[in-house]
């Protein structure tokens, strides 16, 4: 079973990375972009079993720093 | 107008990160994984008028690598 795992900063965390990636493209000419957020996605192939439970417990404890962080489980 | 990418590895390109994490959550005693990939996902907050030709070439000149990596474009 395929799941999808989106990992975004919560609102109002500084995002360098989108800070950064938002100036390159400013550079390279590109107008009209008012933000830019930098976040992860990650696929994962899991038996069919796995239970919403354990896919929670594996962003809290691992995917996901869930102090600065939001999660989204989107099975695939 | 929010635009959200998403920038994976191309299928069979080495994934480091994901060996990582499959390995870390095996580690944690999470069973039935059998494959984790990771990829980037970025949030654009664009003016209304961007054409799709603008955000492929904002793909193809920064946010993706279009030799190891695939990009997917999805209005928000």
């Amino acid at each position: 079973m395929k799941i999808n795992v989106y990992v975004t900063l919560k609102p109002g965390v500084l995002d360098p990375q989108g800070k950064a990636i938002h100036h390159a493209l400013a550079s390279l000419g590109f107008a009209g972009i008012d933000d830019v957020r930098a976040g992860r996605f990650i696929e994962l192939e899991v038996a069919n079993d796995t239970s919403d439970d354990d896919l929670d417990a594996m962003c809290r404890k691992l995917l996901a720093n869930t102090v600065i962080e939001n999660y989204r489980i989107e099975r695939g």
